[in-house]
């Protein structure tokens, strides 16, 4: 199987701080984004324009965007929930916009307090406007290999949401193993069924590292599979709700490792990349949670 | 490819401790091999009897063999560079014996003072009384991927190594990515190669997690060429003398959680791993350097 040049999603300011357990000042979320933006990823999930009830730590997200230096070739997204958020995300010069769902109705219901419906309903007139203003859409569609109340999710069950969001013809889907226990196998069963009603150029894989087997999903996924688009967080940013100590989305540097070394085309330098996590651990007073920072390369 | 039962080897006592970079009582060691033996591990490598000048941290092995609660069905082996180390694993009641030599001349030269020539002179005459002891034989060949002062090292290098090994009819041998720079690439390129020369039952996988793509390499070696042993240490106890803070071996746990999350049968215990795990980094002061060590299982 011809392996892609690789796209690759910095979740690490969004996704990775929104669950590093401990506040980040502003400063230091920016002076992350910019040196992200420096590493040669051309896509940075910036903030979130949610309720600063239900997740303080993305309160801030309008300074972040206003604040960062915006590099040419470089997406700064953002998440929405809904209409409001979305009018902050324009506000902000948001470059492309995500939503999020997920593939066990549990799990939507105790994280987003909807069922998968109505979370779809929800961010349903978002659409259109978000069009209008030229912006991407992006969806999330999280817990699809186990859920942390069900237990295992179905290919059966993921293929049923996209198919759904396919209707409302989102950009791509970024797929999650929200509590990082998916296997290869776990994958290769999904892909099989997945890639069968999406192309796999609209798959992004979003992987947790929780029980270290994001690296071989990834490898697995793109080796066996042609899927180029991955998630990570630099740093290994981020923790698991579900898993108190456990490690969040897979380390940004150790993915962009293991595809170099495979022959892939990152375009990402990990030098870079090692800055960026140490002047964040700096901040956050923790060291960084990836191999790679621990390497002179 | 039909997937085989794995047989894993603990390599923690011996190969984790000697870089582990601190000084671990005799009795922290000894609770760790129990803990270990009713984990379902089959194989301990307990020990090494080489001279406590060069290796500081095995200088009490024989202690450790002779206050350890021997549990039937598991054999604790022992590293041996000599006739003289021989005769002291002879006496500790060792269940096997591992030599070691390397794939790459100057890694060999550094790390024994030798010549990959000479460290197999060296060990020659061990292995006649080894036999007439009963006891099995293993090699160890390090930096069989990369050497951290040649480079990359070429498969044929490897096999040149082994099949001089072979003719001396060991029982098997530990291929060890030293510095665990090996992608699953590089695991394909020398297993296609050496497994012409060697059956698969005789082949070990010794990886080193340093760049985080030891479970990868692991599952790749055992999904698509049916290797079935691999050599790990509880803990992810160990470090890498050419990158410090980085981990060594790749942590046993992880692997087994990874194999079993794969449908492999490991006889191992989990929970009876993470809690061996436990009280070794409580004895030396340090979390467990595993993911599966922050999962509650």
């Amino acid at each position: 199987m011809k392996r892609p040049a690789l796209r690759l999603v910095e979740v690490g300011p969004r996704d990775g701080l929104q669950t590093a357990g401990s506040a980040v000042p502003t400063t230091a979320k920016v002076a992350f984004v910019d040196a992200l933006s420096l590493s040669g990823l051309r896509e940075i999930e910036t903030g979130a324009f949610v309720s600063p009830k239900a997740v303080p730590e993305m309160a801030d997200s309008a300074e972040v965007f206003a604040r960062i230096a915006r590099r040419e070739g470089v997406t700064y997204s953002a998440l929405v929930p809904n209409e409001k958020g979305l009018e902050r995300a324009l506000e902000a010069k948001a470059g492309k916009i995500s939503v999020f769902t997920a593939a066990s109705e549990t799990f939507n219901q105790k994280n987003i307090n909807a069922s998968i419906a109505e979370s779809i309903d929800r961010f349903l007139p978002l659409l259109t406007p978000a069009r209008k203003a030229g912006l991407p859409l992006r969806a999330y569609v999280s817990t699809a290999f186990f859920c942390p109340f069900e237990g295992r999710v179905s290919p059966a069950a993921v293929v049923d949401v996209v198919k759904r969001l396919e209707e409302l013809a989102f950009d791509e889907y970024s797929i999650g193993d929200t509590i990082g226990r998916a296997s290869p196998d776990d994958v290769r069963a999904l892909l099989d069924e997945l890639l069968k009603v999406v192309p796999a150029e609209k798959a992004f894989l979003h992987f947790h590292d929780t029980y270290g087997m994001a690296v071989a999903n990834a490898l697995a996924a793109w080796e066996e599979y042609a899927v180029s688009g991955f998630d990570a967080s630099t740093g290994g940013v981020g923790g698991c709700p579900y898993a108190p100590g456990a490690t969040g989305n897979v380390a940004m540097e150790d993915l962009v490792f293991a595809f170099a070394a495979s022959g892939g085309e990152t375009g990402v330098d990990l030098k870079a990349l090692q800055a960026a996590a140490r002047g964040l651990a700096a901040a956050m007073g923790r060291p960084p949670a990836s191999k790679l920072s621990h390497i002179a390369i």
